[in-house]
């Protein structure tokens, strides 16, 4: 395949935004869309070319990157009226990175393949701080000839990119992280509670948890937001929702009981219920709050 | 209260051998006992003197330390018709390093105080490893003078002194972190089970958690122990189900409802009926396999 | 609206045939269709009328009702080219009765109501007996006038009728009692086991709790058949298991946390992974024997 | 073994004084004894004879019936220094009703039978109506001619004895039916929370589920109270949680997982945390409304 040059970039959040310009650092132009047309200004000061759809950003691009909201904004952007599939660019490379379901990325792969394009669904591990250090992981699902043809694009905006198995693989490994995480911030939210309902120190029993095995960045970041009770969202626990949700719908698929996760899960919906849905995931820990305290 | 020259130790196992051999190394004499008597040979050849029976230690000992199986095996050796009390030995520090529960932690402190003698609760985190390297973390309930004259003795060992609150705190927070433990290995457990129902390689989704906000060393140790089935014991899994009863206990008396943790311990009580209870704790794997595989 | 004559009927499986026999009992002229027509000769020999195709049963009745297999079976005979709305017989009612979830029976409800047709949705409560005997529960969801009208069809078949409110209350009504049910089930299943682990014998504890405020006709049948372990199904477990991924979907959409029948669900799945799903649904007493024999 | 003629009864509440009277009725004497004094009055001014300590009543009795508060209170009135046991009669049988563990029936009752006295435990199902009525279910441990020699007095005061197995049987068989009433009542709970996120009228909910297969007392009684949130105790929430306990204590020595009833029982903890374990037990209801509602 083709040495990619120009690389197409639909979505300009908190996300993309450092990415796009980690791709322009890197040395490759880049032609932005993004549906509010304003937050691509900084880009286009920087360089980047603009675009009036993602039609013509297709249309300009060896590679076109989506990093959207849901499932049904990559289906707009790619499979839309004026989407990339519309620019009928046979051979076009598209690296999906939002977290949707693998189901919903299997079958957009395959319209793409219909018309000719190549997608790996890549979705991204990592925060804004990693967005802009271009430390990000990347966690991959397609065909391994396309990911080594754009291993240069990723490894603009990434650290680490793993490649997990066919399409789809991808945004199932992102799921089985996000359960991961789920989980752990379940664990010591309630952890938490027991050792306050018994007169422990909140930020002596965080240092303690983060001197052993427990010792980990999300601990480290979201427990001390638990311990502050500041819950200014870098994630969103509605997000987080919706993750838990695609992973318990794809479990069904393949018949894996979650018994954990499940529960977990619900606990994102009673925070949802709580008004807790635009805080951060790390607020979760206040429905062990209210568990210990009033039902 | 006097500097300390001699300390005792009582229970010489994979644990507490290392322990005294480092307070060897650190230039204190050292009176050790153990239940099976031979397993102190290697000490005694260090240099350490043996005693026939914990009273003795005791007779012979500035401070003595207690590291044994559970909290029966603590009362025999401490308030026991030969233990520890039975010396009559006013001022005498003792530091209990057993995963006890707070309730009974408490109790013996206030016999042992009625003796004239001073206890601190002062359980371990941390591996045979750190144990030999004596890099232990302390996590102390009790006396802050008691503790302050004790620092030396306990710097001989560990890393890290934690100071949590009044008898007690220590083993309370034990709890608490075990807690977090225990959560932290179901939920990865149990998003490792939905990896491999969709075909995603164990090994590759142990290397994309341990880049990400989950990197742990929990996750690396005992990640790669699931990934292999391979649970040689370094913590067995009966002794993890005993602490999640101790925080249950605990729990309860505090009023704190703990939802994740009381259904983690009933799948270590599965996974027990299973017959994998003295396996390591991270063969709460197979639990997950099991559910998932056949009922 | 006109008096009921002749009664179209969609379905004619284990419960689809005794409640079309009860409409020719009434005296109502029934039309029937069947996917497999062999179904339809028994109704045919009583004097049923047959037809090729839902179109032809709703162009020769006054009212139709539907009794398939699932959400997509009920769009196919409905609103498929050959279905019931192709007919255009504006003003025709349909009674839906099989279970689906509330979102698709009100969408289904609105296309019918573009095209000049009624619909309710009457989900049915009870079991093969209940249908022979017409002493079947409906649960009713739609325009109050048109369930006046179509009384004597409902009486014919259904001891109780019971109106729930607006398009989709029925099935809505339906799902909350089938996680009463699932619940049940499930608690009777553990506490059996609980009571087997100590010696207890297994009738006996039937015995009691059906002398106790638990008696019930679910325990009453379905205790029987866990006690025998005799699970020939009346109701297959991945049916259930069908419905509580309704409620939960259906939950999700209101914001109900649903900790407890999330974890049912996921034993079910369990189940369904252990090769039980076309078993009746008390079969979910075997995931309960199995977490506590072998994981 | 002898005729019983005389029969001892301790604990004169709710449920004692009208067994205790139906024992007058049914012709024996009764030698009666309370804590508090005054609520012997009635059963005095019925004929009953009063006593000064539970060791004058078993010096009067063939038979003593206990029918306490909690384990300890049973210690005390058998076993403590003015107890049962101390009248020294041999031959003498204890029939204990008041719910305890099978750990603590089976304990107490070897210790009687040191003393040459034959305890059964006899915990009581039914309420207080049912103790009024003569209708309650005893559910028995113990040895079977002890039992056949004393159900002339059982027979007076209740409708069916079950004989379970040797002691502790019977104490055994209680905790699982409680088992089964709080997982059917949780379980009911939450389904009425997803129906009125939904819309539907609670009155109307019950109604449905009435008619269904769950229609049992238990829902019939605590669904009322539950429709009208009017959590008058009959059985507190408390003393629910207590048997909660008892049975996953028991589940543990047995090594039965019970992840339903852990998760249950941590519901009833939240619902005490929110000061509802003086209410009904049916107010569990009231913890799925707070999670639905608020965290």
């Amino acid at each position: 395949m083709e040495d990619v040059k120009v690389v197409g970039f639909l979505g300009l959040g908190n996300m993309g935004t450092p990415m796009a310009g980690n791709l322009l650092k890197a040395g490759f132009s880049v032609v932005v869309w993004n549906r509010t047309k304003s937050k691509a200004k900084p880009l286009l000061e920087k360089g980047a070319i603009g675009a009036d759809h993602p039609r013509q950003v297709a249309e300009k691009s060896d590679v076109v990157i989506t990093m959207v909201a849901d499932a049904s904004a990559v289906r707009e952007v790619l499979l839309g009226p004026d989407g990339v599939a519309a620019s009928n660019r046979r051979g076009l490379r598209v690296l999906e990175m939002s977290t949707i379901s693998p189901a919903d990325s299997i079958g957009i792969a395959q319209e793409l393949s219909r018309r000719g394009m190549a997608m790996l669904d890549c979705p991204v591990s990592g925060s804004v701080k990693a967005a802009a250090d271009a430390s990000l992981t990347l966690i991959v699902g397609g065909d391994p000839s396309v990911l080594e043809s754009v291993k240069p694009v990723l490894q603009a905006m990434a650290k680490n990119v793993f490649h997990m198995g066919p399409n789809g693989a991808g945004c199932y490994m992102k799921l089985v992280n996000n359960v991961v995480l789920a989980a752990m911030l379940a664990g010591f939210s309630e952890a938490l509670v027991l050792g306050k309902k018994g007169g422990l120190p909140p930020q002596k029993m965080l240092d303690v948890i983060l001197q052993g095995s427990a010792r980990s960045p999300l601990l480290e970041f979201k427990g001390k937001a638990i311990v502050d009770a500041n819950f200014a969202p870098t994630f969103a626990l509605r997000l987080m929702k919706k993750d838990l949700t695609l992973a318990l719908a794809t479990a069904n698929e393949v018949k894996a009981p979650m018994p954990l996760t499940s529960f977990v899960n619900e606990l994102h919906q009673a925070a949802i219920a709580a008004g807790l849905g635009d805080r951060d995931f790390s607020a979760i820990a206040q429905v062990f709050d209210g568990l210990a305290k009033a039902g």
